[in-house]
């Protein structure tokens, strides 16, 4: 064996080429910044209660700090399949449940699962960026399929997201509410994905993460979003990511779940193996504590986001140059500048002359190009400051009449 | 666009077949049985010492429980590059460590770097389990490069990994001290392999996470064994995965780290973003203390593993039924039972006559099928009773005539 003249060292394309988050360039612009105040991640401002602090130190106390299930303690999943029960009225068996790290793990899982090099995987856009680049390291090609914006909101168009399906295509990655646009899928939008992926044996990976933070009345009715729960049948091929972070303010913990039909119980339990071999115990136990006695403090977070709302969307109306229809559900206002398609740069002028840093659309991909996206999970009285001093400074931004 | 008539739901091969851990067969049979010892498994039995127990407790009580850098807070990589230069007097930079979910992270994020479909791994076998799952699903294929076993130990023939170097072949997988075998490559192999590695652009990534549970004299003598930093110039293309697992009885807690050269670190940067999104802060500020603070108990940890091996390895040979020239480093005994080359059978027939979970060599692949794995790191008086269970039943089990 004689290997090349010149060693190559190679690196893998599908690891060299995920793309960089747009999001860190204008979080890495604006650190070490005094008086910014911080919106552009998507994390509330409010670090995580006592009582779940508390759990987690007494189980490291007592010494629950040994290897551990692969798939997590059976204890932690059957307080998940309650917390189904309470929250989607669903019986779901504990063995269709993983405890992952984070919500992030769940989804690199689950990409691995369904798509790899030659696949296709339909992504309605913008999307969190994290999707795509979950979908690029498996070796798979994300295919944008853009939502539609307009005075009532945004929107999705089933009859384009039929018409994006290649014989390539393998499965829909379907965030409802979505982050960054606060899009929620109706009940029928639904109904009509789910027939799409059994007429071309797509896998659906849902995200419903923020399926409890509902702002529209009719939503705030039914104390949630629509759930493809609500619409499936056994047999339907649909997994669901879903994460600790932002219902018990446990953004930091790197705790989440992904939920599948229970056959691939032992692939997931390899992928588990393989990626992070399990979640620490003592954590766990924190979220097991979370799920049983966290309705109040999940109750306090929607709260804080529903004034976080009204604040920003009141405030940033009454500039006059920002497009913002208050979204239905998450923690974000997704809202375009008048005159200023070039949101990179938008956000950097922001953080100099505002001191407030939001996060360019451009790192959500198409359709939110033009866009800004500001987390309203946060103190009322830093919200007010921040639309405060956007509100002195945007109009002398924006131009009205550029187009 | 027209699907298949019978919908697919495919799910990709690399997550299909990733081979289940045949150490978990023994422990879910084990599992439940009272008065079991359990040596199966590749960890201490003590709980992680109240200091560093403390060290997360005040930081989650300090409320650093929000998303963090995602290569690893600034102080943990300096505190690494500290604890680098003081085990092996090496300068390196903290730019070229990435904190990572566990030893098992690293490898993963390695795997992903180096090797994809088409792709071929060398791996001296036999090897941990773990190293060949992550190259599975990674898409590439494992090539077991087999030991020699001799009464003198395990040894590497450095003709004989050359000779499995094909146009194909994209890196090497080298774990020194190993486990299961306790393999210890001499400096001389490391240059060997080094210059393999450099003839045909090859990368290396060293698990050297054993690397100070040295009980030769000779490497006690030099306080850890021979590493791949010994060898390597700037420029070499090597990547290290570590772990807070073993050093600082911290299994549970899964911390370690990435060691690559720095043009790596957007890249991996990226695979740490759409894998787990980062560690918790709050863990590794015990990593942080362990690596400062924690030298006594690494200390106490060296001596627990040898007095173990002491114990094993002299109450195994007085059985003369057993194979078992001592390892040299790490902490396991890697031993067969004459006439006995079933170690699946084997292993489990120990768990039902001698009340000893071990780990059956099958597991490890090639080379080391007829082999069983004992975990050393344990209480010396739990394993004068497990080789005093072993020594009543082995002269039974084995079967000294049959070949």
């Amino acid at each position: 064996m004689t290997g090349p003249a010149a060693p190559a060292f190679s690196i893998r394309p599908e690891a060299a080429e995920a793309p960089p988050s747009g999001i860190v360039e204008v979080f890495s612009y604006a650190r070490g910044r005094e008086d910014l105040i911080p919106l552009y991640v998507g994390e509330g401002d409010l670090p995580t209660p006592g009582f779940l602090v508390e759990a987690a130190q007494s189980a490291l106390a007592a010494g629950e700090t040994f290897y551990t299930w692969q798939r997590g303690l059976p204890e932690l999943r059957e307080a998940i399949a309650r917390y189904h029960a309470r929250v989607w009225g669903a019986q779901v068996s504990p063995d269709r449940f993983t405890v992952t790290i984070g919500g992030m793990h769940a989804t690199q899982m689950a990409m691995r699962i369904v798509a790899g090099p030659g696949d296709e995987v339909l992504i309605p856009s913008p999307a969190w960026p994290n999707f795509d680049g979950a979908v690029r390291v498996a070796g798979a090609a994300p295919v944008a399929v853009p939502l539609s914006a307009g005075p009532a909101g945004w929107r999705l168009d089933l009859g384009r997201l039929a018409a994006a399906v290649t014989p390539r295509t393998r499965a829909m990655l379907i965030n409802s509410p979505a982050n960054p646009t606060g899009w929620t899928a109706t009940r029928e939008d639904l109904a009509g994905i789910l027939a799409l992926a059994r007429r071309h044996g797509l896998w659906i990976v849902a995200d419903e993460i923020y399926a409890r933070f509902v702002h529209d009345p009719v939503l705030v009715a039914a104390g949630r979003s629509p759930s493809f729960r609500d619409v499936m049948e056994e047999g339907d091929r649909v997994m669901f990511v879903q994460t600790f972070s932002k219902n018990w303010a446990m953004t930091g913990w790197r705790l989440g779940w992904l939920e599948t039909p229970p056959d691939l119980g032992p692939i997931i339990e390899n992928l588990v193996q393989y990626s992070t071999s399990g979640v620490p115990a003592f954590l766990q136990r924190a979220a097991i504590c979370a799920l049983d006695e966290g309705e109040e403090l999940v109750a306090d977070q929607i709260a804080r986001a529903r004034r976080g709302r009204a604040i920003v969307c009141e405030g940033l109306a009454a500039t006059n140059v920002v497009d913002l229809p208050p979204p239905p559900a998450a923690f974000y206002a997704f809202f375009r500048v008048l005159g200023r398609p070039d949101s990179r740069r938008l956000a950097l002028e922001l953080v100099d002359r505002a001191g407030v840093g939001l996060a360019p659309g451009s790192a959500f991909g198409e359709g939110g190009t033009a866009h800004l996206r500001l987390c309203f999970l946060r103190d009322p009285g830093q919200l007010e400051e921040a639309v405060a001093r956007l509100a002195r400074v945007l109009p002398d931004l924006a131009r009205p009449q550029a187009n």
